[in-house]
């Protein structure tokens, strides 16, 4: 109960030019295995719904050895790390069937009141706060993102196909538009290895977007704006050399 | 061996603003489930690789009562209708567990060499010619689409994240560049029933695209063109009112 799992096969129309699984789509899993997870024990998005509140994921990393390849199956497999008032936090292992661990992750989720859009008390739902797992996560937690100076400035405006089920920009398409601030070449060369990024604002459609940017000693650093300015996303990526 | 099916359940993360199954993912699926039938037969990717040839995508059609909805399960069933010198024809029907029919698709596809990107001779592939099943999919054949004047242009530079296994812009991809013609208002209003799309030209990383469309009587239609002024891709979306 404390764990969950699921197994996946990466096909050919999900991989990507290096034949691997992209960052977005590992973000994805991890977002489907945690929805998977919440909903078995009853603390999911239906359980908040009732209440009137919603999960909202605040920050995540992940810190990979190596991606899955095309053709390979790997489990990914979750837990609850712990749960107070504020947040409640949620770590992931992937491995291949072999053994072989792929990599890490961590993520900081918190409750919010859908009308009001404040924070809800997490302790109140106590299969959750029962459900914490003292299973190690030999990574760091998600990093505070702090930038100074962002050398590339590119525009997006949020398309109809961005928009998730809470009418927002879909998790994945933000860490599409960090990831994209790398070339063809750029991955090529070199893999994700430890990803951090943190929301702050949600992004709405048609909003024209601006993305700050910056790559040096193979890290990416990039900030999404919204249109006042305001900071929506921050995220940073270290690349490994292959 | 005829039939191949596979099992999804939509999750939360990956539903679209009207909690429905995103077109874009309905084809992903199509060519995951094309994918997997085609391995298991031994004709897949990796065997036609062997002979320095691939499979191409060409032309494909969906027609949908409606999109499965979050949390849903559905089946998707495909079969190889016809093959001969130049193209194989496969079939997709897809289904709730209580039996409820939610539409079907049809996909032609051919195999080219990957040295000289000219058409190889598909009926040399024994096992995938005698695969071909009667099965009926009451649905009419993918259109040979013809436009005259598309009212809108818009253009969009081709990112790293829309690069697949292949190095060409990913299929749903092109349908998310049509389906962005569209408005989360249009979206909201009607779903999408009748898609036709082909492709004619692979679009590359850095292109900067140009993507004309019209939309009239609930009817989108749109073409992707190459820098050189090409038409890569060419799509039309019939909207049911819902």
């Amino acid at each position: 109960m404390k764990l969950y799992s699921e197994t996946h096969t990466l096909t050919a129309a999900d991989c990507n030019a290096q034949m691997e699984l992209p960052l977005q789509s590992l973000v994805r899993q991890i977002i489907d295995a945690a929805t998977g997870h919440a909903n078995l024990l009853g603390f999911g998005y239906d359980r908040l719904l009732a209440d009137g509140s919603a999960w909202v994921l605040s920050r995540l990393c992940t810190q990979m050895n190596r991606m899955p390849r095309v053709g390979e199956s790997y489990n990914v497999v979750t837990w609850v790390e712990a749960t107070n008032r504020h947040f409640s936090t949620r770590n992931f292992e992937f491995t291949t069937p072999g053994g072989e661990v792929l990599g890490y992750a961590r993520t900081v989720w918190v409750g919010i009141d859908i009308a009001t859009r404040r924070p809800v008390d997490l302790t109140t739902f106590t299969t959750l706060v029962e459900m914490s797992s003292d299973r190690h996560c030999p990574i760091d937690p998600p990093a505070k993102l702090r930038f100074s100076e962002l050398n590339t400035v590119r525009n997006y405006q949020v398309q109809v196909c961005d928009i998730d089920s809470n009418r927002h920009l879909t998790t994945a398409r933000y860490v599409e538009l960090a990831v994209n601030c790398l070339s063809l070449n750029d991955l090529d060369k070199a893999l994700p290895g430890r990803f951090d990024i943190s929301f702050a604002r949600e992004c709405l459609f048609d909003e024209n977007l601006t993305i700050e940017s910056s790559l040096a000693d193979r890290t990416l650093e990039a900030v999404i704006r919204n249109p006042a300015g305001e900071e929506c996303c921050a995220a940073k990526l270290i690349l490994i050399e292959r």
